[in-house]
């Protein structure tokens, strides 16, 4: 039985798992860098343990530390949260020879999943829609025009282990294809050390649609819906929804058929993310599948009423799921605004210092997971994103309603905020009709 | 169709209108005393205005101010919250003939409610069980002791207008009684300027348990389930939870519809709660029926989902209940903590004063209702309530967790509260398996 846990992360989802914890009656064990000596999640754990300086390299992406953390505490588990080691296969591996539970998946399930080709071709075997493209790893532009030119065109070059967008190119006609593959292939050298490239049938005007999966130890693999998250900024999601405007009840389930095989071929256990591309057509394609808790999911958690990270530890610590497909209900519409300590103004430059005042809102229907308090210094090194937050109403209109007036009573003093840029894009006509994809931010943006 | 609502109000319950207001797209205006320029509701609300000095019999108790704002302001209804003029038939009344829709019943069953011994004749000539007692008012206190014979000991003797414990004791034998009338009669003419009288079998160790009301202006009259307010101290209540531990579905049922009988007898529309003693052997009495929303309703919207003070502003607009009785389903266990600027260990005495920090928590099944903010003054003419802790979970043993949780990260500086009060109280052995009647909180400072 997991007793106490070590939580390798900082910011909201660190305190999000601490109360998860508290809640289960199992102690934390906080970890932080030297930046984060005042931050929330070093205050509120039972313990904290100070790994090293301030840049990530040092704190919070060493494993050693963190493995040494563990050890010394006396933690039989580790909670990654997101981002950081969270979908590091060999932290997982490393874990696993410790004797350390990792909650989330099998370390082999994470660096399977992780290699894009080979997640696909996983996805293949399962009959789980993919987009067209190569199924073979692409080093040079001759045959990769070869090949774009049987999928058929606009095309997309992607480095084989990216993410966040580097090492990705678009190529509407054949004439650009050669520039795109080799200023794709450099960036992925740079990025991965790596120049293996594929290519794939580029989706127009997709939504984000993503199902949330629980699979337990024993084969049981249930979905809790979809998320919607096509409003993103640069490849970065910013406000996400559920249940998704664009998908009816046959859908709903035809997809979420499709995300159960999909993490059932992938052998998943614990909590995870089958992401698709939704075409107005409604055709649809598997995307990648992330294999850790999501910034998100907490507007999967209020339309289920299911505590996903404390699934996620029971998963962890050997027992069988406590909710059967058919128990999973969707009740009402949640949404979920990202507060980013940035300037939107400055082509959303972070915006690190003081918090001199905040006040945050509250009431029905309204969650707010953060980790900033007044008087709090958000320090330069980490991500911008300071609160999430989350409202569910009756149905989209109404918390769309619920979501304006909530933003409306952000104060946060002594930096700059997305807060106002938010309230934006609650008020555009697309946006609340729900006619949005992927483009949705870059097309408001022109105006 | 209601446009602008003008909250005759302060603190948190002001604060819960303006934003059920601002998400259905009605204007709102905020009163406000000389104390509360600074309020949260002041400065939340479209408008506000200043309508006296701090005591509130010169400005939240004044109809006149309260009036005339609203005709200044343009506003075409009134909120009155809890407490202040929200049971004031008078007020209610006036409301009627200036053509402003006040929000809650008609002044005429305030009335009606208000006056103890005409709202028992109504529940005993509708057939909604009440405790055996006078059916006459009894003003002398040779008559009362022949009636508590017939009645039978333990008695408590009420005044007929009285309130808040005032104007009220209990006889435990027939030789107490001559000095328990007496006194209580003194009393009553003191507070109430009346010493009408009525007379009751005291009914022993019982809960506190309610029903929460919606009828709209067409007849259609429905019940929420019920909140168990057992733990009182001094008749205020500490904690309130929904559903309630000690009721079967088949006593939930047959108490709920006494509760719409008791509702549809006096006429009611609007929101309202029946209040019921609850004995050990199940048998119930009517107590007596609350003609507004209470400090509570948090625990019912959040087992229900349905927004209350929104439903209260639809019905007074006219329009039909959005919900059935068979759309009413109750959701796991919610639970609500009063915050309360007061001194547990110098006999709860209000501790007003500047908060100098806070921290309020947040995350899955946290909600916060109140009016603080770091730096605010909580004046000391006002009641001590300062915010709600409201926690929802898939059972009570959870949301006792996710309280204690919850309740552990609260930080509020400068001022004393009952937050380590409420502590004690949520790991008491008799709280935590839900064994509590009213006399629950006097056990416990007993040890």
């Amino acid at each position: 039985m997991i007793g106490k846990v070590l939580i390798a992360n900082r910011g909201e989802i660190a305190v999000r798992i601490i109360r998860a914890c508290r809640e289960m009656g199992i102690e934390t064990v906080a970890v932080y860098s030297e930046a984060d000596r005042e931050a929330l999640h070093t205050q509120l754990a039972d313990e904290a343990i100070c790994i090293g300086p301030a840049p990530s390299a040092g704190s919070y992406l060493s494993m050693e530390q963190i493995i040494s953390a563990t050890i010394v505490s006396g933690a039989d588990a580790i909670h990654p949260g997101f981002g950081f080691l969270s979908e590091n296969s060999r932290f997982a591996e490393l874990c696993e020879q410790c004797n350390i539970t990792f909650i989330g998946p099998r370390s082999e399930v994470i660096r399977k999943l992780g290699n894009k080709q080979e997640a696909r071709n996983t996805m293949i075997a399962a009959g789980v829609p993919v987009v067209p493209g190569s199924t073979e790893p692409l080093t040079d532009a001759e045959a990769g025009a070869a090949l774009a030119r049987e999928i058929g065109y606009p095309v997309i070059v992607k480095a084989a282990l990216g993410g966040g967008g580097k090492g990705m190119r678009v190529a509407e006609t054949p004439e650009e294809f050669e520039a795109s593959f080799q200023t794709a292939q450099k960036e992925a050298q740079m990025a991965f050390g790596d120049g293996t490239m594929y290519l794939e049938h580029y989706v127009q005007h997709p939504r984000h649609i993503e199902f949330q999966i629980l699979a337990d130890q024993y084969g049981n693999t249930i979905h809790l819906g979809e998320r919607d998250c096509s409003v993103q900024r640069n490849h970065q999601k910013m406000i996400e929804e559920a249940p998704s405007a664009a998908l009816s009840e046959e859908l709903r389930a035809k997809m979420g058929e499709a995300a159960v095989r999909a993490a059932k071929a992938a052998g998943y256990t614990n909590a995870g993310t089958v992401e698709f591309l939704l075409e107005k057509n409604n055709h649809f394609y598997f995307m990648e599948m992330n294999t850790r808790i999501q910034v998100e999911h907490p507007v999967t958690e209020w339309v289920t009423g299911i505590d996903l990270v404390k699934e996620q530890i029971r998963i962890a610590d050997g027992r069988k799921l406590s909710y059967a497909q058919q128990d999973v209900r969707i009740i009402g519409h949640a949404m979920e605004c990202r507060i980013n300590a940035e300037n939107p103004k400055k082509n959303f430059r972070p915006s690190p210092g003081t918090i001199t005042d905040m006040y945050l809102p509250g009431g029905k229907g309204v969650r707010i997971d953060s980790a900033i308090y007044s008087g709090y210094t958000v320090p330069p090194y980490y991500d911008s994103m300071l609160a999430k937050l989350i409202v569910h109403a009756k149905n989209r209109k109404e918390a769309i309603r619920k979501m304006r007036s909530a933003l409306g009573e952000v104060i946060i003093e002594g930096i700059e905020t997305n807060v106002d840029y938010q309230y934006e894009i609650l008020n555009h006509p697309d946006f609340v009709s729900g006619d949005v994809d992927i483009e949705f931010i870059e097309k408001m943006s022109r105006g």
